[in-house]
């Protein structure tokens, strides 16, 4: 008696379990250290130890009454204020304390969004490949997805299948800089080309179309690559942010919205973002951990592992004679299955122990996500594997 | 071009930040010490220093990967087996981890069970008086609420008005046991007719109808008064717990729900709540603060403390000759007001520097609600303004 939506839901979600429940046995059956899981996005690299450090000092030095106790729904006042400083510094942005919402996570700043922007039946553009729950995140509330199919080529935004795509319907576009499952950046001028598209759309169909950057890998960029700040770029856009992975406190749900002024209909979204945060049930985003953030703008997470895994694994699987998107940021790589059907792939690859997952849980068919959030251990005993992996689903180097 | 259901929340929310503003006008006007805020749920016993100890303690001893990483999207096993323990031990339940999902709250809670049991257009039957949140709750997926109407006599609830509000749409009942606002407590022989007359129902419309208890305030009761617990007495039902009251942890976003094994459709409604609390943005309830609360089970708040309030407060109006229902749980008074027309309080009151909130927003109008959360000193001082107040409202002693 679960509603239709939840029982679709569940039974989607069990093909992921199924995947690491059979984990689970095959730890069993060959022992948990012949296992190489590239299957999370959970970071490897632990949080820089002034979280920890932050954390105590605020427990020692300030009332618990202040440290756990309800603040605004949008987050307190003197964590947004010094958040947004630093965006301003480090992006000649001018947010203040007040355009910014702290979120559980990134995954809570959508769905506030989706909560703030979509009646039932309104629309929300996203760009395959993209991160599989943007779908639960519009249907949540009604409202619809519109995929643009992916460009091959070099799977940037394809801009091209994005203007027959749009419709009154289109409340907002939802995009993934950089990228997961693709480890893309996309560049400041694809960005203003996206933002120069919707403003035509706008005056074609009398309403805005919010564009909402989804950014918690903005930190992880290799090659000297530079990650565009949005709001520069397109008039009506938002940040959804989260510390997860630029300072690996995943489990913690600590994020923000940053709605700059620029936006058509300002105060009545950043209203409606707030009382959503209240509604949904997040009320307000953990009150000791956004105490902690304050203390810990300018900390960074070790940049330089992640870009070790990168090169050993790309040049490892490319060695052996896979096509791969070269990542320039996030921590994954897609890899194009040697067979049309990727399952053919993650299933022959999970018989040499390595859990990869389908690219059509991302709307990218074809191809498979690796995940190089591991220890430079596991993906040099993984090698092995890919190579015979590779033997036996015919590939060959050029 | 936000969504109308936004618009329509913002604007109802206005209303209430709008006293804030006046509230923080009048501390201009007459001084921050003449205003007497008893609007606001807001724990004013500290935490126990246990907390606080605690989470110092995981951060010295436990590895930060762990600590602040993501874990199975219910929560952290061993902490879901602890409390699953407790509660047995208390309640002679028979809980396991696997029955709990950890929440961000139990407005947390409560959302990730509407999502996983409404479908649009499906009902959910509050009584009152109820906490308004609930409304938007219910509103967030599609569901209608349907309002029992509350009898004025005592304020239990109103099972001979049930009945006729049973459709074939209804999906679950929504109970608070402590009651926000009214601080009355349900005994186990109502809530047990309250599942005998559900049982009745669902046999008839052929489907399970499921009660889920809003239960923050279980350990704030007084007089020695106990709060059935609800598993024990209703085969479908749910609890929804939250450690902001009981631990003084209201902004930290912890709790759980409980989903015993009796209820039917179990592992469903089960795994549709983690599924919902995953894609609702969620993704698991704050991981340093559920293994916090591991440490932390057996600590209690002080209740005595609220109980002092609670007689100081309550005497000093009947003194007065105001109308009260006596609380015997939470922290909250209901107050009858003398002009049919609650804001004639509410607004004489505010011209005493007295914050209260009108009794509209919990379906109960004609009451005034007063939390008592607040220093003793803060009722001592006020006591003289509600005297005019009803001198100013032709209040009279019996």
């Amino acid at each position: 008696m679960i509603s239709s939506y939840t029982k679709e839901l569940v039974e989607k979600s069990s093909e992921i379990r199924k995947m690491f429940e059979e984990g689970k046995k095959l730890a069993e059956k060959i022992g948990k250290e012949n296992v190489f899981d590239f299957s999370l996005g959970n970071p490897s690299v632990a949080p820089p130890a002034k979280v920890g450090e932050a954390i105590k000092d605020i427990i020692d030095k300030e009332a618990p009454g202040f440290v756990h106790g309800y603040m605004a729904n949008a987050g307190h006042p003197q964590v947004r204020e010094a958040i947004a400083d630093d965006l301003n510094k480090r992006f000649g942005t001018d947010f203040d304390g007040t355009d910014l919402i702290m979120t559980v996570g990134a995954a809570g700043g959508l769905n506030i969004m989706m909560r703030t922007l979509l009646d039932p039946g309104d629309e929300v553009i996203v760009f395959a490949p993209f991160f599989g729950e943007y779908r639960n995140y519009i249907r949540n509330f009604g409202g619809n997805i519109v995929v643009v199919p992916a460009d091959f080529e070099d799977l940037k935004l394809n801009l091209k299948a994005l203007p027959d795509l749009i419709s009154e319907k289109t409340k907002a576009v939802i995009i993934n800089n950089p990228n997961n499952p693709s480890g893309v950046v996309y560049g400041e001028e694809e960005i203003k080309e996206l933002g120069s598209i919707l403003s035509s759309a706008e005056e074609r169909i009398g309403h805005p179309i919010y564009v909402i950057s989804d950014e918690p890998y903005r930190e992880l960029v290799y090659d000297g690559v530079t990650v565009p700040f949005v709001t520069k770029c397109i008039k009506n856009s938002i940040v959804a942010y989260s510390y997860s992975k630029s300072l690996s406190l995943p489990g913690e749900r600590i994020g923000y919205v940053a709605i700059p002024k620029q936006i058509d209909d300002h105060d009545a979204v950043r209203d409606g973002a707030i009382a959503a945060n209240r509604v949904l049930g997040f009320v307000n985003a953990p009150s000791l951990m956004q105490l902690a953030i304050q203390e810990c703008i300018g900390e960074k997470t070790d940049v330089e592992a992640y870009d070790r895994n990168r090169k050993l694994l790309y040049n490892g699987l490319v060695d052996i004679g896979f096509e791969c998107i070269k990542p320039q940021g996030a921590f994954y790589i897609l890899l194009k299955s040697p067979d049309k059907d990727e399952k053919v792939f993650t299933e022959t690859a999970k018989n040499h122990g390595i859990l990869t997952v389908a690219g059509t849980s991302f709307g990218c068919p074809g191809f498979v996500r690796i995940a190089y959030c591991v220890s430079e251990d596991t993906i040099r005993r993984a090698l092995p594997g890919f190579k015979e992996v590779a033997l036996e689903l015919g590939v060959k180097k050029d």
